[in-house]
Protein backbone atom coordinates (compact mmCIF):
# COMPACT_ATOMS: atom_id res chain seq x y z
CA UNK A 1 0.00 0.00 0.00
CA UNK A 2 1.29 3.08 -0.88
CA UNK A 3 1.90 5.94 1.51
CA UNK A 4 -1.38 8.51 1.97
CA UNK A 5 0.41 11.08 0.49
CA UNK A 6 4.11 11.02 -1.76
CA UNK A 7 5.61 13.82 1.07
CA UNK A 8 6.24 11.91 4.00
CA UNK A 9 5.68 14.84 6.41
CA UNK A 10 1.92 15.49 4.86
CA UNK A 11 1.56 11.34 4.76
CA UNK A 12 2.49 11.28 8.56
CA UNK A 13 0.18 13.86 9.64
CA UNK A 14 -2.67 13.00 7.87
CA UNK A 15 -2.10 9.62 9.60
CA UNK A 16 -2.51 11.63 12.92
CA UNK A 17 -5.21 13.21 11.57
CA UNK A 18 -7.17 10.21 10.49
CA UNK A 19 -6.38 8.47 13.90
CA UNK A 20 -8.52 12.05 15.39
CA UNK A 21 -10.90 11.85 12.81
CA UNK A 22 -12.17 8.70 13.34
CA UNK A 23 -12.44 8.29 16.83
CA UNK A 24 -13.96 12.00 16.93
CA UNK A 25 -16.66 10.74 14.80
CA UNK A 26 -17.39 7.59 16.68
CA UNK A 27 -17.36 9.98 20.21
CA UNK A 28 -20.10 12.08 18.21
CA UNK A 29 -22.14 8.55 18.06
CA UNK A 30 -22.83 9.31 21.63
CA UNK A 31 -24.59 12.27 21.19
CA UNK A 32 -27.97 12.51 23.07
CA UNK A 33 -27.42 8.48 24.74
CA UNK A 34 -24.42 9.59 27.29
CA UNK A 35 -25.49 8.24 30.85
CA UNK A 36 -25.84 11.58 32.17
CA UNK A 37 -26.54 15.04 30.40
CA UNK A 38 -22.95 16.30 31.78
CA UNK A 39 -21.23 13.62 30.36
CA UNK A 40 -23.18 14.08 26.86
CA UNK A 41 -21.97 17.29 26.87
CA UNK A 42 -18.60 16.09 28.29
CA UNK A 43 -18.43 13.67 24.84
CA UNK A 44 -19.44 16.20 22.48
CA UNK A 45 -16.54 18.41 23.65
CA UNK A 46 -14.08 15.59 23.51
CA UNK A 47 -15.65 14.98 19.60
CA UNK A 48 -15.17 18.37 19.05
CA UNK A 49 -11.61 18.87 20.06
CA UNK A 50 -10.13 15.68 18.17
CA UNK A 51 -12.52 17.52 14.95
CA UNK A 52 -10.44 20.35 15.57
CA UNK A 53 -7.03 18.57 15.58
CA UNK A 54 -8.09 16.58 12.35
CA UNK A 55 -9.04 19.95 10.43
CA UNK A 56 -5.70 21.97 11.59
CA UNK A 57 -3.79 18.46 10.90
CA UNK A 58 -5.18 17.71 7.59
CA UNK A 59 -4.68 21.60 6.28
CA UNK A 60 -1.27 22.03 7.56
CA UNK A 61 -0.44 18.15 5.71
CA UNK A 62 -2.27 19.49 2.55
CA UNK A 63 -0.06 23.00 2.61
CA UNK A 64 3.23 20.57 3.04
CA UNK A 65 1.79 18.35 0.01
CA UNK A 66 1.71 21.42 -2.31
CA UNK A 67 -2.27 22.23 -1.88
CA UNK A 68 -3.87 20.44 -4.52
CA UNK A 69 -6.15 18.86 -1.77
CA UNK A 70 -7.75 20.49 0.97
CA UNK A 71 -8.76 18.59 4.35
CA UNK A 72 -12.70 18.54 2.78
CA UNK A 73 -10.86 15.97 0.40
CA UNK A 74 -8.77 14.31 3.03
CA UNK A 75 -12.12 14.22 5.13
CA UNK A 76 -15.14 13.18 2.56
CA UNK A 77 -13.84 12.42 -0.63
CA UNK A 78 -11.55 9.25 0.21
CA UNK A 79 -12.15 5.94 0.11
CA UNK A 80 -11.20 2.85 3.41
CA UNK A 81 -7.56 2.15 2.28
CA UNK A 82 -6.76 5.86 2.12
CA UNK A 83 -7.17 6.11 5.75
CA UNK A 84 -4.23 5.24 8.10
CA UNK A 85 -5.60 4.94 11.44
CA UNK A 86 -5.12 2.17 13.92
CA UNK A 87 -7.37 -0.21 14.02
CA UNK A 88 -7.95 0.86 17.83
CA UNK A 89 -10.33 4.02 16.91
CA UNK A 90 -12.45 2.35 14.55
CA UNK A 91 -13.38 0.13 17.02
CA UNK A 92 -17.52 0.23 18.09
CA UNK A 93 -18.30 2.32 21.27
CA UNK A 94 -19.48 -0.89 23.05
CA UNK A 95 -21.01 0.41 26.57
CA UNK A 96 -19.59 3.32 28.35
CA UNK A 97 -16.95 1.36 30.24
CA UNK A 98 -15.82 0.27 26.34
CA UNK A 99 -15.90 3.76 25.35
CA UNK A 100 -13.53 5.17 28.00
CA UNK A 101 -11.26 2.24 28.06
CA UNK A 102 -10.55 3.30 24.24
CA UNK A 103 -10.49 7.19 25.02
CA UNK A 104 -7.86 5.95 28.14
CA UNK A 105 -5.52 4.36 25.89
CA UNK A 106 -6.07 6.88 23.11
CA UNK A 107 -5.12 9.59 25.40
CA UNK A 108 -2.21 7.99 27.14
CA UNK A 109 -0.46 7.39 23.62
CA UNK A 110 -1.88 11.08 21.97
CA UNK A 111 -1.04 13.30 25.28
CA UNK A 112 3.22 11.83 24.71
CA UNK A 113 3.04 11.82 21.20
CA UNK A 114 2.10 15.32 20.77
CA UNK A 115 4.21 16.40 23.34
CA UNK A 116 7.31 15.77 21.78
CA UNK A 117 5.49 16.68 18.27
CA UNK A 118 5.56 20.49 20.01
CA UNK A 119 9.02 20.28 19.03
CA UNK A 120 8.76 19.22 15.46
CA UNK A 121 11.26 20.93 13.16
CA UNK A 122 7.94 22.12 11.49
CA UNK A 123 6.65 25.66 13.62
CA UNK A 124 3.29 24.81 12.22
CA UNK A 125 3.10 21.31 13.38
CA UNK A 126 4.90 22.03 16.34
CA UNK A 127 2.15 24.68 17.23
CA UNK A 128 -0.26 22.17 16.21
CA UNK A 129 0.84 20.09 18.79
CA UNK A 130 1.38 22.68 21.49
CA UNK A 131 -2.37 23.02 21.27
CA UNK A 132 -3.49 19.64 20.79
CA UNK A 133 -1.34 18.32 23.67
CA UNK A 134 -3.53 20.53 26.32
CA UNK A 135 -6.47 18.97 24.55
CA UNK A 136 -5.41 15.38 24.89
CA UNK A 137 -4.24 15.71 28.72
CA UNK A 138 -7.60 16.88 29.61
CA UNK A 139 -8.92 13.90 28.14
CA UNK A 140 -6.35 11.83 29.62
CA UNK A 141 -7.74 12.72 32.71
CA UNK A 142 -11.37 12.46 32.36
CA UNK A 143 -11.07 8.80 31.06
CA UNK A 144 -9.09 8.04 33.62
CA UNK A 145 -10.92 9.40 36.23
CA UNK A 146 -13.91 7.77 34.76
CA UNK A 147 -12.24 4.50 35.17
CA UNK A 148 -11.05 4.59 38.39
CA UNK A 149 -14.99 5.53 39.25
CA UNK A 150 -16.02 2.28 37.01
CA UNK A 151 -13.29 0.16 38.68
CA UNK A 152 -12.76 0.88 41.93
CA UNK A 153 -16.85 1.53 42.12
CA UNK A 154 -19.13 -1.62 42.24
CA UNK A 155 -18.94 -5.13 41.44
CA UNK A 156 -20.59 -4.54 38.04
CA UNK A 157 -19.24 -1.45 36.84
CA UNK A 158 -15.62 -3.05 38.06
CA UNK A 159 -16.40 -6.18 35.62
CA UNK A 160 -17.52 -4.38 32.69
CA UNK A 161 -14.24 -2.10 32.73
CA UNK A 162 -11.85 -4.79 33.25
CA UNK A 163 -13.92 -6.74 30.35
CA UNK A 164 -13.61 -3.20 27.78
CA UNK A 165 -10.09 -3.19 28.92
CA UNK A 166 -9.31 -6.90 28.26
CA UNK A 167 -11.46 -6.41 24.92
CA UNK A 168 -9.48 -3.43 23.56
CA UNK A 169 -5.91 -4.21 24.31
CA UNK A 170 -4.95 -6.02 20.89
CA UNK A 171 -5.47 -2.45 19.72
CA UNK A 172 -2.74 -1.31 21.77
CA UNK A 173 0.64 -2.85 20.20
CA UNK A 174 -0.29 -1.32 16.77
CA UNK A 175 -0.30 1.97 18.27
CA UNK A 176 3.70 1.73 18.84
CA UNK A 177 4.41 -0.03 15.95
CA UNK A 178 6.92 2.21 13.81
CA UNK A 179 7.10 1.57 10.07
CA UNK A 180 9.36 2.82 7.31
CA UNK A 181 7.35 6.51 7.43
CA UNK A 182 7.66 6.82 11.52
CA UNK A 183 11.36 6.49 11.07
CA UNK A 184 11.43 8.75 8.25
CA UNK A 185 9.92 11.54 10.18
CA UNK A 186 11.46 11.31 13.18
CA UNK A 187 15.01 11.15 11.73
CA UNK A 188 14.41 14.79 9.59
CA UNK A 189 12.99 15.84 12.72
CA UNK A 190 9.69 16.58 11.60
CA UNK A 191 7.78 13.98 13.96
CA UNK A 192 7.93 11.23 16.25
CA UNK A 193 8.95 7.30 16.40
CA UNK A 194 5.72 5.61 18.21
CA UNK A 195 7.63 3.16 19.34
CA UNK A 196 9.49 5.82 21.84
CA UNK A 197 5.91 6.37 23.34
CA UNK A 198 5.19 3.44 25.08
CA UNK A 199 7.08 4.41 28.30
CA UNK A 200 5.51 7.37 28.97
CA UNK A 201 2.26 5.48 27.97
CA UNK A 202 2.45 2.50 30.52
CA UNK A 203 3.04 5.22 32.93
CA UNK A 204 -0.06 6.76 32.78
CA UNK A 205 -2.22 3.81 32.31
CA UNK A 206 -0.17 2.06 35.16
CA UNK A 207 -1.09 5.17 37.33
CA UNK A 208 -4.67 4.97 36.50
CA UNK A 209 -5.35 1.21 36.77
CA UNK A 210 -3.62 0.75 40.22
CA UNK A 211 -6.14 3.52 41.37
CA UNK A 212 -8.96 1.90 39.74
CA UNK A 213 -8.31 -1.03 41.04
CA UNK A 214 -8.36 -2.66 37.52
CA UNK A 215 -5.71 -5.57 36.04
CA UNK A 216 -3.23 -4.60 33.22
CA UNK A 217 -4.17 -7.18 30.39
CA UNK A 218 -1.35 -9.41 29.25
CA UNK A 219 -0.44 -8.60 26.00
CA UNK A 220 -0.63 -11.59 24.17
CA UNK A 221 -1.22 -10.74 20.05
CA UNK A 222 -1.73 -7.47 18.24
CA UNK A 223 -4.32 -6.74 16.26
CA UNK A 224 -2.73 -4.43 13.14
CA UNK A 225 -3.21 -3.24 9.58
CA UNK A 226 -4.98 -0.01 10.28
CA UNK A 227 -2.05 2.12 9.88
CA UNK A 228 -0.87 0.34 6.76
CA UNK A 229 -4.56 0.65 5.47
CA UNK A 230 -6.16 -2.35 6.28
CA UNK A 231 -8.92 -2.24 8.01
CA UNK A 232 -11.62 -3.71 10.16
CA UNK A 233 -15.18 -3.97 8.91
CA UNK A 234 -16.19 -1.08 10.56
CA UNK A 235 -14.36 1.91 9.36
CA UNK A 236 -16.54 1.30 6.17
CA UNK A 237 -19.61 2.44 8.06
CA UNK A 238 -18.54 4.91 9.81
CA UNK A 239 -16.92 6.48 6.50
CA UNK A 240 -20.72 5.81 4.89
CA UNK A 241 -21.91 8.05 8.02
CA UNK A 242 -19.41 10.49 7.99
CA UNK A 243 -19.55 10.81 3.79
CA UNK A 244 -22.91 10.61 3.20
CA UNK A 245 -23.62 14.05 2.87
CA UNK A 246 -20.64 14.92 1.02
CA UNK A 247 -21.03 12.22 -1.47
CA UNK A 248 -24.60 12.52 -1.89
CA UNK A 249 -24.51 16.55 -2.24
CA UNK A 250 -20.50 16.30 -4.15
CA UNK A 251 -21.27 20.28 -4.72
CA UNK A 252 -21.98 21.07 -1.58
CA UNK A 253 -19.89 24.01 0.66
CA UNK A 254 -20.02 24.98 4.27
CA UNK B 1 -44.58 16.54 -0.31
CA UNK B 2 -44.90 15.95 -3.83
CA UNK B 3 -46.12 12.52 -5.15
CA UNK B 4 -42.20 10.51 -5.84
CA UNK B 5 -43.86 10.42 -9.44
CA UNK B 6 -45.77 12.34 -11.77
CA UNK B 7 -47.60 9.00 -12.88
CA UNK B 8 -49.99 7.78 -10.02
CA UNK B 9 -49.66 4.32 -10.90
CA UNK B 10 -45.32 5.14 -11.41
CA UNK B 11 -45.62 6.42 -7.70
CA UNK B 12 -47.50 3.65 -5.91
CA UNK B 13 -45.66 1.32 -7.37
CA UNK B 14 -42.77 3.07 -5.91
CA UNK B 15 -43.84 3.00 -2.57
CA UNK B 16 -44.57 -0.48 -2.41
CA UNK B 17 -40.40 -1.13 -3.54
CA UNK B 18 -39.56 1.56 -1.46
CA UNK B 19 -40.97 -1.00 1.56
CA UNK B 20 -39.91 -4.19 0.65
CA UNK B 21 -35.87 -2.34 -0.58
CA UNK B 22 -36.25 -1.08 2.96
CA UNK B 23 -36.98 -4.41 4.47
CA UNK B 24 -34.92 -6.11 2.61
CA UNK B 25 -31.50 -4.49 3.36
CA UNK B 26 -32.76 -4.33 7.23
CA UNK B 27 -32.52 -8.20 6.87
CA UNK B 28 -29.26 -8.09 4.83
CA UNK B 29 -28.11 -6.64 8.65
CA UNK B 30 -28.90 -9.99 10.15
CA UNK B 31 -26.23 -11.45 7.93
CA UNK B 32 -23.62 -13.97 9.50
CA UNK B 33 -25.16 -12.73 13.08
CA UNK B 34 -28.64 -15.05 12.93
CA UNK B 35 -29.03 -17.49 15.89
CA UNK B 36 -28.30 -20.32 13.89
CA UNK B 37 -26.70 -21.26 10.44
CA UNK B 38 -30.08 -22.50 8.72
CA UNK B 39 -31.55 -19.76 9.96
CA UNK B 40 -29.18 -17.06 8.60
CA UNK B 41 -29.31 -18.47 5.40
CA UNK B 42 -33.24 -18.30 5.25
CA UNK B 43 -32.90 -14.93 6.30
CA UNK B 44 -30.67 -14.21 3.07
CA UNK B 45 -33.28 -15.77 0.99
CA UNK B 46 -36.12 -13.88 2.44
CA UNK B 47 -34.07 -10.39 1.75
CA UNK B 48 -33.13 -11.66 -1.60
CA UNK B 49 -36.97 -12.51 -2.55
CA UNK B 50 -37.07 -8.60 -1.02
CA UNK B 51 -34.50 -7.41 -3.52
CA UNK B 52 -36.36 -9.00 -6.06
CA UNK B 53 -39.28 -7.89 -5.69
CA UNK B 54 -38.16 -4.08 -5.26
CA UNK B 55 -36.20 -4.29 -8.63
CA UNK B 56 -39.73 -5.64 -10.02
CA UNK B 57 -41.71 -2.94 -9.20
CA UNK B 58 -39.35 -0.26 -9.69
CA UNK B 59 -38.35 -1.30 -13.21
CA UNK B 60 -42.15 -1.07 -14.02
CA UNK B 61 -42.58 1.71 -12.26
CA UNK B 62 -39.79 3.46 -14.44
CA UNK B 63 -41.44 1.57 -17.35
CA UNK B 64 -45.46 3.47 -16.43
CA UNK B 65 -42.84 6.66 -15.54
CA UNK B 66 -41.64 6.91 -19.65
CA UNK B 67 -38.53 5.18 -18.72
CA UNK B 68 -36.35 8.36 -17.92
CA UNK B 69 -34.95 6.64 -14.63
CA UNK B 70 -34.03 2.93 -13.92
CA UNK B 71 -34.32 0.87 -10.83
CA UNK B 72 -30.74 1.89 -9.68
CA UNK B 73 -31.49 5.53 -10.17
CA UNK B 74 -34.45 5.02 -7.79
CA UNK B 75 -32.56 2.54 -5.10
CA UNK B 76 -28.89 4.50 -5.12
CA UNK B 77 -29.34 8.32 -6.19
CA UNK B 78 -32.30 9.72 -4.19
CA UNK B 79 -32.57 11.08 -0.65
CA UNK B 80 -34.56 10.55 2.53
CA UNK B 81 -37.81 12.00 1.14
CA UNK B 82 -37.87 10.62 -1.53
CA UNK B 83 -38.51 7.34 -0.39
CA UNK B 84 -42.23 6.48 1.11
CA UNK B 85 -42.30 3.04 2.96
CA UNK B 86 -44.11 2.99 5.99
CA UNK B 87 -42.28 3.97 9.28
CA UNK B 88 -42.35 0.01 9.93
CA UNK B 89 -39.60 -1.36 7.98
CA UNK B 90 -37.03 1.06 8.47
CA UNK B 91 -37.40 0.13 12.04
CA UNK B 92 -34.22 -1.77 13.57
CA UNK B 93 -33.40 -5.38 13.70
CA UNK B 94 -33.08 -5.21 17.80
CA UNK B 95 -32.68 -8.82 18.56
CA UNK B 96 -34.06 -11.82 16.83
CA UNK B 97 -38.03 -11.57 17.94
CA UNK B 98 -37.89 -7.93 16.94
CA UNK B 99 -37.29 -9.30 13.77
CA UNK B 100 -39.48 -12.17 13.66
CA UNK B 101 -42.43 -9.53 15.05
CA UNK B 102 -41.42 -7.01 12.14
CA UNK B 103 -41.59 -9.81 9.58
CA UNK B 104 -45.02 -11.68 10.51
CA UNK B 105 -46.40 -7.80 10.81
CA UNK B 106 -45.34 -6.68 6.81
CA UNK B 107 -46.13 -10.51 5.78
CA UNK B 108 -49.41 -10.21 7.05
CA UNK B 109 -49.69 -6.91 5.40
CA UNK B 110 -48.48 -7.92 2.01
CA UNK B 111 -49.25 -11.04 1.67
CA UNK B 112 -53.30 -10.11 0.75
CA UNK B 113 -51.96 -6.85 -0.72
CA UNK B 114 -50.37 -8.29 -3.41
CA UNK B 115 -53.12 -11.56 -3.54
CA UNK B 116 -55.13 -8.45 -4.52
CA UNK B 117 -52.52 -6.60 -6.78
CA UNK B 118 -52.56 -9.83 -8.86
CA UNK B 119 -56.02 -8.52 -10.12
CA UNK B 120 -54.50 -5.88 -11.26
CA UNK B 121 -55.07 -3.80 -14.66
CA UNK B 122 -52.18 -3.79 -15.61
CA UNK B 123 -50.59 -7.11 -16.58
CA UNK B 124 -46.98 -6.68 -16.11
CA UNK B 125 -48.18 -5.41 -12.60
CA UNK B 126 -50.37 -8.33 -11.63
CA UNK B 127 -47.57 -10.23 -12.66
CA UNK B 128 -45.47 -9.26 -10.37
CA UNK B 129 -47.95 -9.06 -7.77
CA UNK B 130 -48.46 -13.12 -8.43
CA UNK B 131 -44.86 -13.94 -8.14
CA UNK B 132 -44.15 -11.88 -5.14
CA UNK B 133 -47.22 -12.76 -3.05
CA UNK B 134 -46.38 -16.70 -2.90
CA UNK B 135 -43.22 -15.31 -1.56
CA UNK B 136 -45.04 -13.42 1.28
CA UNK B 137 -47.29 -16.03 2.38
CA UNK B 138 -43.80 -18.11 2.83
CA UNK B 139 -42.86 -15.17 4.73
CA UNK B 140 -45.76 -15.33 6.85
CA UNK B 141 -45.50 -18.68 7.61
CA UNK B 142 -41.46 -18.72 8.47
CA UNK B 143 -42.07 -15.64 10.53
CA UNK B 144 -45.48 -17.30 12.05
CA UNK B 145 -43.65 -20.38 12.95
CA UNK B 146 -40.93 -18.13 14.94
CA UNK B 147 -43.53 -16.24 16.82
CA UNK B 148 -45.05 -19.76 17.75
CA UNK B 149 -41.87 -21.09 18.88
CA UNK B 150 -40.68 -18.00 20.54
CA UNK B 151 -44.39 -17.24 22.54
CA UNK B 152 -44.83 -20.88 23.10
CA UNK B 153 -41.95 -21.54 24.29
CA UNK B 154 -39.78 -20.63 27.43
CA UNK B 155 -40.76 -17.70 30.40
CA UNK B 156 -38.07 -15.82 28.33
CA UNK B 157 -38.48 -15.90 25.02
CA UNK B 158 -42.36 -15.50 25.23
CA UNK B 159 -41.46 -12.37 27.68
CA UNK B 160 -38.78 -11.35 24.39
CA UNK B 161 -41.75 -11.83 21.68
CA UNK B 162 -44.40 -10.25 23.96
CA UNK B 163 -42.17 -7.14 24.22
CA UNK B 164 -41.41 -7.43 20.59
CA UNK B 165 -44.74 -6.90 19.41
CA UNK B 166 -45.76 -4.38 21.82
CA UNK B 167 -42.89 -2.13 20.65
CA UNK B 168 -43.74 -2.75 17.08
CA UNK B 169 -47.30 -2.50 17.34
CA UNK B 170 -47.56 1.48 16.75
CA UNK B 171 -46.49 0.79 13.18
CA UNK B 172 -49.33 -1.11 12.44
CA UNK B 173 -51.76 1.69 11.71
CA UNK B 174 -49.50 3.72 8.92
CA UNK B 175 -50.05 0.42 7.04
CA UNK B 176 -53.12 0.44 6.44
CA UNK B 177 -54.04 4.01 6.27
CA UNK B 178 -55.57 5.18 2.72
CA UNK B 179 -54.06 8.43 1.09
CA UNK B 180 -55.29 10.35 -1.78
CA UNK B 181 -52.28 8.38 -4.38
CA UNK B 182 -53.90 5.05 -2.50
CA UNK B 183 -57.71 5.90 -3.14
CA UNK B 184 -56.63 6.92 -7.32
CA UNK B 185 -54.54 4.00 -7.91
CA UNK B 186 -57.82 1.60 -6.34
CA UNK B 187 -60.18 3.20 -8.15
CA UNK B 188 -58.67 3.06 -11.42
CA UNK B 189 -58.06 -0.37 -10.97
CA UNK B 190 -54.13 -0.33 -11.26
CA UNK B 191 -53.64 -0.80 -6.90
CA UNK B 192 -54.95 -1.78 -3.68
CA UNK B 193 -56.92 0.29 -1.21
CA UNK B 194 -54.60 -0.74 1.97
CA UNK B 195 -57.80 0.05 4.14
CA UNK B 196 -59.07 -3.36 2.79
CA UNK B 197 -56.79 -5.29 3.82
CA UNK B 198 -56.95 -4.96 8.03
CA UNK B 199 -59.43 -7.62 7.64
CA UNK B 200 -57.24 -10.08 6.03
CA UNK B 201 -54.00 -8.97 8.23
CA UNK B 202 -55.69 -9.34 11.55
CA UNK B 203 -56.79 -12.79 10.43
CA UNK B 204 -53.38 -14.07 9.47
CA UNK B 205 -51.75 -12.63 12.93
CA UNK B 206 -54.45 -13.80 14.93
CA UNK B 207 -54.08 -17.01 14.48
CA UNK B 208 -50.20 -16.92 15.08
CA UNK B 209 -50.75 -14.99 18.60
CA UNK B 210 -53.32 -17.82 19.60
CA UNK B 211 -51.03 -20.38 18.93
CA UNK B 212 -47.53 -18.22 19.90
CA UNK B 213 -50.20 -17.34 23.78
CA UNK B 214 -49.28 -13.95 23.02
CA UNK B 215 -51.47 -11.39 23.46
CA UNK B 216 -52.29 -8.76 20.62
CA UNK B 217 -51.35 -5.56 21.77
CA UNK B 218 -54.22 -2.91 22.49
CA UNK B 219 -53.67 0.03 19.57
CA UNK B 220 -53.26 3.06 21.44
CA UNK B 221 -51.78 5.47 18.72
CA UNK B 222 -49.75 4.93 15.34
CA UNK B 223 -46.57 6.28 13.95
CA UNK B 224 -46.78 7.38 10.81
CA UNK B 225 -44.80 9.83 8.19
CA UNK B 226 -42.48 7.31 6.15
CA UNK B 227 -45.72 7.23 3.57
CA UNK B 228 -45.38 10.75 3.09
CA UNK B 229 -41.73 11.19 2.82
CA UNK B 230 -40.91 12.16 6.65
CA UNK B 231 -39.10 9.68 8.43
CA UNK B 232 -37.36 8.51 11.33
CA UNK B 233 -33.56 9.12 12.19
CA UNK B 234 -33.03 5.07 10.50
CA UNK B 235 -33.54 5.54 7.31
CA UNK B 236 -30.64 8.08 6.83
CA UNK B 237 -28.64 5.83 8.25
CA UNK B 238 -29.72 2.66 6.34
CA UNK B 239 -28.94 5.02 3.20
CA UNK B 240 -25.50 6.06 3.99
CA UNK B 241 -25.08 2.47 3.80
CA UNK B 242 -27.40 0.88 1.14
CA UNK B 243 -25.71 3.99 -0.85
CA UNK B 244 -22.38 4.18 -0.31
CA UNK B 245 -20.81 2.26 -2.58
CA UNK B 246 -22.57 3.97 -5.89
CA UNK B 247 -22.17 7.88 -4.06
CA UNK B 248 -18.61 6.63 -3.46
CA UNK B 249 -18.41 5.33 -7.10
CA UNK B 250 -20.86 7.11 -8.94
CA UNK B 251 -19.79 6.05 -12.60
CA UNK B 252 -19.60 2.65 -11.18
CA UNK B 253 -21.94 0.15 -13.01
CA UNK B 254 -22.60 -4.00 -11.89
Amino acid sequence: MPPASADPSAAWLMRLGDTTLVLGHRLTEWLSRAPTLEEDIALANLALDLIGQTRALYARACELEGGTRDEMDLAYCRVEPDYRNPLLVEQPNGDFADTMARHLIFAAWATPLYERLAASSDAETAGIATRSGRETAYHLRHAGEWMIRLGDGTAKSHARAQEALDDLWPYVPELFDADDLDREVAASGFGVDPSTLRGAFDAAVDEVLSRATLTKPVERFGQRGGKAGRHSEHLGHILATLQALQRTYPEARW
